[in-house]
């Protein structure tokens, strides 16, 4: 697959086929999560994989129930069940579907990998440099190779009880950052769908067009409705 | 290029030649990073592109002397200058060159990307999963197109007058996360060094080896002697 095509249409995955990811593809997957840049090339990135393993049957039932405990608060909270929710088939509606199969289902994908962080220092937005690229670089790999994956806060609700489950050491300078399962998509992979370009890309100086930002043709928006007002 | 290709040679390039980069190279850059992931696809990244604008003439100097004021310091406190840093050829002495030389051009780069994020919560190191995949989609859409850039922090010494310079609204919500100076590079790309993805791949626990994950053929490790204790 072209470089400029796979990230262009790497978008989340959230349903499986239930066949295992052959170790020659984990193995390419993982090597190009690790080719990626952080300061001073310092690599304070680490990925453990779970397939099925007996430490892995543990986690993934913790990550199952941290899966649950969010989707549930979150349909709460943000009215999934209320509003266009309730219309059959509205986009609401088809996105409580999608996150009521994914969080009953994901702790069965064929692999779930968890990244992690060596925080030298106090962790922000800024040392996330360190570790996120590495992560992208991995949903990337999966795409080139077939799979897909989606980046997920799964690991939330049960840190505590994960990180003993997988013996990770007690020192919080080790962060968990992500949870990915990944396997062979059910349907395609289709495009994602952004803001327009000229909505997130400047020239010269803050909020000034840039002519030459222009999306291809066939490009996908964001259905969502109005850009989000992020001045609020 | 080859995706699985792109993502093992995209490594940091720090010296540029002089050509500017077209439009349409730039569009395919920029697009491909605003085809990047974030949660609840809020899409709150925001590249600001420095060309040889009012306002980029300004943002470049400010910038430059942010490099030179990072590098003199570390330049200091790393001891380049000490040990092997003053052996002629030395890896260390090496980088020492590298950085000087980067930090006196890189404001002349052709192209300078400022990349910025709004921050809907308290950020953190999770919420840079929000932004730094947009940022390694822009690196190696670059690469793809056979330029090369790095990420950094040289704003950070010059953070509000930066703001003031481009116009960035006067919100601690918008974040600036990162500086990337973009180019042709001057001789070719290399192929990156990492440490053996045993050292930063498990399996089914923390440190437990994965048999699989091996490294192709060729590839070239962190010259840096023994690996770096994490656990000091």
């Amino acid at each position: 697959m072209d470089l400029l095509e796979g990230l262009a249409t790497t978008r989340a995955i959230r349903r499986y086929r239930p066949d295992p990811i052959p170790e020659d593809d984990l193995a390419r997957i993982l090597f190009a999560a690790t080719r990626a840049p952080s300061g001073s090339n310092r690599q304070g990135f680490r990925f453990v994989v779970l397939r099925d393993g007996e430490k892995a049957q543990r986690a993934r039932e913790l990550l199952g129930r941290g899966a649950r405990t969010i989707w549930e608060a979150k349909r709460v909270r943000d009215g999934y069940d209320a509003g266009t929710g309730a219309v059959d088939k509205s986009p609401k509606a088809r996105m409580a579907a999608t996150m009521e199969h994914f969080t009953t289902h994901f702790h069965e994908a064929p692999v779930i990998v968890l990244a992690a962080l060596w925080c030298h220092r106090e962790p922000d937005l800024e040392l996330g440099g360190a570790v996120w690229p590495a992560v992208q670089n991995l949903l990337l790999a999966a795409r080139g190779l077939g799979y897909g994956g989606v980046i997920t806060g799964w690991h939330g609700p049960c840190l505590a009880e994960l990180r003993a489950a997988i013996g990770m050491p007690d020192d919080p300078r080790w962060q968990l950052v992500a949870t990915i399962p990944l396997g062979r998509p059910v349907g395609n992979h289709g495009s994602v769908r952004r803001r327009p370009i000229a909505e997130v890309v400047f020239e010269d100086g803050w909020e000034q067009p840039a002519p030459w930002a222009i999306d291809p043709p066939g490009t996908r928006f964001t259905s969502a409705g109005p850009p989000v007002d992020t001045r609020r």
